[in-house]
This record gives C-alpha cells, sequence and structure tokens, in this order.
C-alpha cells in the first residue's frame, strides 16, 4: 500500500507533446484536474477528427475528482471536456471567459447540467483538500490564469500558458507580484509552459501588432482581410481599433470566428462603437476603402474561410487584386504547405499578401527564455517540472532552471502517466498510471486503434483488391468467380492486362488447391493472398491489400 | 499555321512550384531541353513515389529534339531523365560532376547507350540552330552552371539555380564578368531563379558555416554526426575539413551519401587526406572523440539513416549521450514534424542537438533579393520570366525586376505549359502546350489518376466495407451472406452489434429488391450502397467506402 501523506501530481497529457493538456493533482481522497484539452491528430493518424487524453485513471477514481480547474479557453486546453464530461459528471472552475467558451462547445456536443463555476483573479477556491488560487497571467486569450494550489504539503504553481506581457491590450498586467509573495512564502512545485523554452530573449508585447495594423490600416485605400485565431481576441480587438480609426466597418467569416466574437463582447472582453461590426451581407453597401473582414484561416485550413476565399469558392466575399489580405499568425509545424497554397492562391489573384515573415504582424503567446528565467527567479521553486512541450522543449527549460541554480536532482521531466510523489522533504517518481491517446472519428471515440489505422495506411498507400469467389460446399469446386473488384490500386481501364493476369493467377491457385484437395479456407485464402501479392509486386512493385472471400452454397 | 521565324520558350514544368524544372527552347525544326526534373509528391499524392513532367509535347515533336542541357545535378533538375530517356533516347550535356550523378542514376534504372557529353564552364556547344554556353555560378552543389542560349532571335540566360557567394570553397567564382559581358553585347531574355525572391539581402557564403563546424568541432570531446544533403558536396567537404583539423576519421552512413561522395571523390570535387575515410565497421576501434559521421537525414525522412539512429534502429550507430548531432539544412515545408520527431528521439537519448535556430549550420543555396538585383543589373534583359518557384515567388521576383526599371508589359510570369513567342521586337503569349504531373508509383508511370488518388484519399479517412452476396440466378433468392467485411473502419470486435446491424440492414434491402422483382444489380448494388451509407453515418458518422458485390450461381 501506498503511504497516504503524499501529494502526488500526475500529467495525464500535455508532456512530450504540444496539446491535450491534463494534469491530476491527488492528496489522500481528493483529486482536482488541471485543464482537459485536446489536440489534432498526427499526419499517420488517419481519418481522425481529434485526439483526447485516456482518462481511465480518472473513471477508476471518479469517487475522488472534486473539479477540473481550467487555466484558459484554448482547445489545448478545454477542448477533451465534452467528451469527459459525457461520461462523468465533474464540476468546472475558471475565469468568466474561459467558462464563456466552454459553455459554447457544451452546447454543441449537446450538454447540459454542468456545473459551472466562474472565479476572478486573486480569488482562492476550497476543492476538498485543496485551496486553488487564480492568479492573473497573459497570454493569447484573455482571462488567463496560473493556479496556486495549496496544499497539505506545500504550494504547487501551475503557470498554465502564459507570457510576459508589460503591456497588454486589456491594461490587465500579468501579477508578477504574486507570484513574487508566493516565492517568498515558499513554492514546492513549479510547473511551467515549455512551449517557447528554445527561444531566446523575451516575446514581444501584443501592442506591436496594433502598430503595424495602424501603419498597413492608414496606407490601404480598398478592403482588408485580417485572417487570425478566432481566439486571439486582444488581436481582434486591435484590427476593431485600426478598422474604427479609418473608418471601416467590421465583417466577420468563419463560424468559429463569428462564435468566439459573440461570446467575447457579450461577457465585455471586446469593445467596438455601435454600428462598426455590420452583417457580411450589407458588406457590398459600402465602398472598398471602408471594410474590414476579420477571417479563419490563418493556417490555411482547407475547409476555413479564408481557403475558400482564396480559391474563389467563397459564397459573400470575392477578393479582388485591390483587396489586401494579411495573415496575422505563424503557421503551426506541419500547416506550412497549406498555408503556402492560401498565399500563392491570393497572389495569383493579383492581391498583395502580407504575413510574418514580412512585417511584425504576429507575436507570440508563449513566454521565450528570459521570461520563463523571471518566472523561476520569482517563484523560487522547490521543485521544477516543465510542462507543456516536446521532448525537446521540456529539456531545454530544465536546462535553463538549472542555469538559474535549481539543482538538477530536484528537476523532473516527465512523461505522460507518470506519477510525482511528493513529502515535504522529497521528490521521487512512483510508478505509472494508464495514459495515452484517445482517437475521435466522427461519433466514435477509442473504436479507431492501431489495426485499423494501420490498415487505412495501407489502403492509402497501395489501395485494395477484392478476390471473391464462390465454392460449391458439396463438391469443393468453383461455381462463380473468381471475380476480381479493385479500388485506389490502378486505373482498370488501362491496366485491364494486368487485371486479367491477376484473375488467371488466382484461378491457377484455386484449381491447385482444389486439385490438392485443400477445403481448410484460411489456407486457401493465404494461398490467394500470397500468391497474388508476388505476382503484383513483380509486375508493378506496388503492394495493395488483398482481400480474398470465399463464399460457399 | 505558326509564323515559323518565331523563338518560342515552353515551360513544361518549375513554374507555379518548386521543382520538376524542364524548359523547352524551340526555333524552327529545332529543340532543346533544359534540365528534366522530379519533384515529391504532394501529401493527397497518396502512395506516390515521385511525380515527374508530363513530356507528350516532347514525345510528339522527338524528330527536333537535339538535346538535354543540364543546369547542375539536383533531383529537380536531372531526377526525371530515367523516365524520359527510357521513352526517348536523347543527348545528354552537362558539366563533368552533374553527368557523374545522371550515369548513377541511369545505372540504378539500368539505362544504358545514353549519349553523354561533359561541357566545361566557358564552353559553347553547338545543338541545331543553337550555340548554348555555359556559365559558372555558385549554389548547393558543385559544378553548377548557368546557360546563355544564343539564337537566331537573339540570346536568353538561364540561371539555373544559383547564388553569388564571392568566396566559394571550391575557389571558383561564379562568372560575372561574363554575363556583364552578354549584358553589354544585348540580351534576349533573362530567365532567372526565384526560390527565394521574397528573402531580403544577401546569402550568407558557404564558407560561414565552415566556421561555425571548426568551432564546434574544436570544443566537442566526443563523437560528432552531421546530418546534410547528400548533393552539398561543398558542406561536406568542410565537415571534413574540419574533422581532418580536429586528428577525426569520417565514417558515411546513408545510401545516397555514399554514392555521392563516392562519386564526388572519383571525379576530383571532394578533397581528403588518405586514411580520413574509413568504414563504419571499423568506427569502434577508434576513441569517440576521433570520430565524425556524415548522414543523411536532415529531412527526418522516416527510413533514412538519422531517422534509425535517432530512434535506435539502426545497426551499426548507437546513438550515445555523449554524441554531438548537428542538422545542417533547413526542414523543406512540409517537414518540419518529421525534423522535430528526429530532434525529440535524439534529446530524449540526452543527446545534444544543433540545428538551424540554434546556430549558423546551414545557408541557403539561392539568390536572395540583392543577389537577384545585381543579376538583373548585369544581365540587362529586354524581356524577363522568373523561373523556379511557386506563384509567390515568381510574383516577387517580377515585382523585383520591375523597380529595377524592367517595363512591366516585359515581364511574363508564365504557367506550366504556356508558350512564349519571341522575335527580335515582339514577345507574346501565343497558346498552350499539354503540361502537368505524371504520377510514379512503384513501376507504374501515370497509371495512378485522380480516380484512383480520391478512392486512396477516401480509404485512408474511413476505410471500406465489402458486402457480399450470391444469388441465385433462376430465382433470384439469396444463397449466402450477406457477409460484411470491413478494413480500417472500426475494431470489429468491439464494433460487433454495429456490423450485426449492418448486416440487418442490407438483408431488408436485399428482402425489398426481392420483393420488387428488382433484378437489374447496379440498382441493387446502389440501393444496397445508399442505404447502409446513411444508416452507418447516422450511427457512427463516418462514411466508408461501401463496396457491393453480388455474385450469381
Amino acid at each position: 500500500m501506498r503511504k497516504p501523506n503524499k501529494l502526488k501530481v500526475i500529467p495525464l497529457g500535455g508532456l512530450g507533446e504540444v496539446g491535450k493538456n491534463i494534469t491530476a493533482i491527488e492528496y489522500k481522497e481528493d483529486i482536482i484536474l488541471i485543464d482537459c484539452g485536446m489536440t489534432f491528430p498526427e499526419d499517420e493518424m488517419l481519418g481522425i477528427d481529434v485526439v483526447i487524453p485516456d482518462i481511465t485513471y480518472i473513471l477508476k477514481n471518479k469517487e475522488k475528482i472534486r473539479a477540473i480547474v481550467l487555466t484558459h479557453g484554448h482547445e489545448d486546453h478545454i477542448g477533451a471536456l465534452p467528451y469527459v464530461l459525457n461520461k462523468i459528471n465533474i464540476p468546472i472552475y475558471g475565469t468568466k471567459l474561459t467558462l464563456g467558451l466552454v459553455e459554447t462547445k457544451l452546447k454543441e456536443h449537446k450538454l447540459d447540467n454542468v456545473n459551472m463555476n466562474i472565479v476572478k483573479h486573486g480569488e482562492t477556491i476550497k476543492l476538498g483538500v485543496f485551496d486553488v488560487e487564480f492568479i492573473k497571467t497573459g497570454h493569447s486569450i484573455p482571462d488567463s490564469a496560473a493556479l496556486a494550489i495549496h496544499t497539505p504539503i506545500g504550494v504547487v504553481v501551475h503557470t498554465g500558458d502564459f507570457k510576459i506581457d508589460y503591456t497588454p491590450i486589456d491594461g490587465d498586467v500579468i501579477d508578477l507580484n504574486r507570484f513574487a509573495e508566493l516565492g517568498n512564502q515558499g513554492v514546492l512545485l513549479l510547473m511551467s509552459d515549455s512551449t517557447n523554452a528554445e527561444r531566446p530573449g523575451y516575446t514581444m508585447s501584443e501592442r506591436t501588432v496594433g502598430n503595424t495594423f495602424r501603419e498597413i490600416f492608414l496606407n490601404h485605400k480598398h478592403r482588408i482581410l485580417v485572417a487570425t485565431f478566432a481566439s486571439n481576441v486582444h488581436r481582434i480587438q486591435q484590427i476593431i481599433h485600426a478598422s474604427e480609426e479609418n473608418s471601416r466597418k467590421v465583417v466577420l467569416s468563419g463560424r468559429s470566428m463569428i462564435n468566439t466574437i459573440g461570446v467575447a463582447l457579450e461577457l465585455g472582453y471586446l469593445h467596438m462603437k455601435e454600428g462598426t461590426l455590420i452583417d457580411i451581407n450589407d458588406m457590398n453597401k459600402y465602398p472598398s476603402n471602408e471594410i474590414t473582414i476579420i477571417t479563419t484561416g490563418s493556417q490555411g485550413e482547407p475547409m476555413s474561410a479564408l481557403s475558400r476565399i482564396a480559391s474563389g469558392e467563397h459564397k459573400k466575399v470575392q477578393i479582388q487584386p485591390e483587396d489586401l489580405v494579411i495573415i496575422s499568425a505563424t503557421p503551426i509545424p506541419g500547416n506550412e504547405k497549406t498555408v503556402s497554397r492560401v498565399i500563392n492562391n491570393l497572389v495569383e489573384k493579383g492581391t498583395e499578401v502580407i504575413f510574418e515573415s514580412l512585417a511584425d504582424v504576429h507575436v507570440s503567446g508563449h513566454a521565450c527564455q528570459e521570461e520563463l528565467k523571471l518566472m523561476q527567479t520569482l517563484v523560487k521553486p522547490k521543485y521544477f517540472i516543465p510542462v507543456h512541450g516536446e521532448f525537446r522543449h521540456l529539456k531545454k527549460h530544465a536546462e535553463i532552471a538549472e542555469t538559474l541554480g535549481t539543482p538538477p536532482e530536484n528537476i523532473f521531466i516527465l512523461s505522460n502517466g507518470e506519477i510525482m510523489e511528493f513529502t515535504k522533504d522529497t521528490a521521487e517518481i512512483g510508478g505509472n498510471v494508464q495514459s495515452g491517446n484517445i482517437l475521435v472519428d466522427g461519433l466514435g471515440v477509442g473504436d479507431v486503434g492501431n489495426i485499423v489505422l494501420r490498415d487505412r495506411k495501407h489502403l492509402s498507400e497501395d489501395g485494395l483488391i477484392v478476390v471473391v469467389v464462390t465454392i460449391s460446399k458439396k463438391e469443393g469446386t468453383i461455381l462463380a468467380g473468381p471475380d476480381i473488384i479493385s479500388r485506389g490500386f490502378v486505373y482498370v481501364r488501362e491496366s485491364e492486362d494486368l487485371m486479367e493476369e491477376a484473375r488467371t493467377v488466382v484461378r491457377a491457385v484455386l484449381e491447385d488447391c482444389e486439385k490438392k484437395k485443400i477445403t481448410d479456407w484460411a489456407t486457401l485464402k493465404s494461398n490467394i493472398r500470397d500468391t497474388l501479392r508476388n505476382h503484383l509486386y513483380g509486375k508493378i512493385k506496388r503492394n495493395p491489400m488483398i482481400l480474398p472471400i470465399i463464399m460457399e452454397v
């Protein structure tokens, strides 16, 4: 039996990866969860919509779970909530905008009866044995919070995603003084955002982007389209400011843009003059120099508004050569090609496109090295766990902590599922709990696994050949077939010889088996498969999936 | 009939894309081809190995084709040669290293009897009506050439891929003076490399990378692995220099590295001391501070040497925590994630990894804006066609030419297949020839097209359901089945209910059709497909390919 007086910290997602953030904090009979995020599928997860964390451990300990505490409203921190809440009803705590966004999401999934509790920065909530304090931070979405979790063993500080912006758009600067106070009082453990740990220096203030916008908006005399993340409310605020200063109306395009701005406006996180926002259908009533369109699609997502605008498939927005398009985001690794395709489509239509490498139209939402050092220095934790990032980011963040004097034996680079156990004086890894990726495909959660993905990969590369034959139950003779049907393999019309040869090869196998009195279907099928596979590979160096089907009459 | 006295320039590949470079230059009864490259498949070209240009126009005019003239030995300039030469035997002209690399490639494809002719920089060859002059340039592979094609209408200058490096590793600097001379004498048309047209300033000299290597090699006291492009002979020369200065032996890993270095050494493009190069099997006879491994895999290609080393699957090289790995390349757009995976695997093993964002371990091989301006200024062409690049790069390059004074009506941004027609005083687009992508999959060239790819995509996303039923020819009754087999759809074991329901749905369709005396198989199949599709989409929001097969006995 494990000793009952240890504090356990168990990352169930977000370590060794970007996304899917969720961490359990456990002491005796109480568990709280920090965040509950999703991530996007890797390239090899063919056909998968989203990836959520394995929550077996949570389900097994459901009577202990007191709450899910959310640091902010990004998908990689709240996106798995509908799937988890569908299995187990847990109270949710978060700031106002975060919960506003959660509410929209839960509505889409037709989940109600969720116990949601708004917390303000500076407030502390009691959750079982834990006192959880929300501390104001800055990030690329408003209302972000770090958490100070006061436990019987000591204080755990979790930064959430953060950057240090001394001149934030909402004027409400990160509460560095509270981090300093906690540091002075003594912090057992710091868990800090590692996303930008490889980047030296400081992240620029969001305000610098506003200056660039202001200059661009002043000089362009036709329509301006800006693509950015719907959740980047401060960015959108600056686009609205620049528009209002230049007497432009603002049009929104893209479902998530309309939804998120709706929530942000309603809850008072976004400000605009009466009449600034107009309906997309009224756009043509205004001259082109009085229109700004804010759109989704900054990652070049093929179905997004900007992609459809660029390829001329958008019903309401037809791109003009005089338009100016600003892509106010950096491509997330893996999206470079889709973004480039959008840029090419726009440039081909004669439109000027401004993106990050041409001007300061984006800044990161995550702390760079000097900011990480400041956080470490203020909080002065006894132990340190770098969180949120691939292994390379965690490692670099660990090295930074070491250069600041944290003893290496007090720094832990964890994997998802590892149990960190703390007493007041000790810290050690005390085993593992189940963790991993659950793949969501359509309405199916977890029913697509390695075998299905392996088959999808095989099918995607070389296609499929189905061989069907009907055999007499009594005599074992062929009654119909063999028929050969292919998909994703070759143009059948141009490869009639190849297919006819394949039929001959299969017929020979069947006749041979008939002669040898082989009536075991498994053997028969594997003979067909092997012979046909070798034949095709020799002919065309391709290896389609071969599916022999035998019908018995 | 077209007037016979026009010079035609027809890009058959390389415009609006990066790769697959090939251009026809035609006058009356003579055609020469500049380069003959391949490109790598786009993400949506599932299962495709390489992409080559459509050469219908070449095959139709084969009696006119005098030669393929090569600018340098990169795959995007020589990679389609085996496929083209397999259809039509054309004499090849190029510099020594370029032809050395072509020879290796043709050997792999078992092509001999190819007429290959080595040309030196400064030499001019007569090809039909054309005099083709090879001009020394600089690029990330030695022995690169620009071409000055002296035609009856005027001089066409094609830069090939180039950069301006005043301190190249082989000491043999780009022949700017010849470009200047040509400019003074009058150039009709310039076709110039647009790859880096979006980048301001100058590309750094290759030598700067050598300085970084020297410093790193001096300070590291264990084994060093460097991943780079096999064709970047100058880079490899600098790695060898740094190794020799620090008494390190050099080991090669990766098939293309061994092949290319073999050719470069044999032809005198790479220099090393006797005994520097050792066999990978002798590596362990030396202490770790006396070993450098030069390896392929700088793009994180899953089967490459570096990827296998990083994941612990390489038979000869086991990574150690004390090793230092240098990735001396930039990820080509689309490869960021595979490179990152390799870095994570290495860092997890405790190995330090240096890559471009951490140090100056790579420079581009292509000219940036200031170099492009220099080329324009020297050559002073009457007409300008930007080549080698996506539309955005061509557009930017056209803008640069315009700022230097080329009248916009003399600048042509072409698409593949467009025919530019020149007289001494006029230039206009005179129609189109067939052009496009031919997909190579295994031994099949061009037998995979849109329908096959669409099927592969469908199969990759939602998998497949085969419905088989045997029906009596006479009575139309079901004799066997319906059997339902799925692949890439769901875990069958965990979804038995779903599959059993599907069977019931199909049986109902069959019985209904039997009742209605529907004996038309096409109708029967489409009834099965539609009903089952709707049923499954309603149940699980997935849309697998459904393949109904009816056997008649």
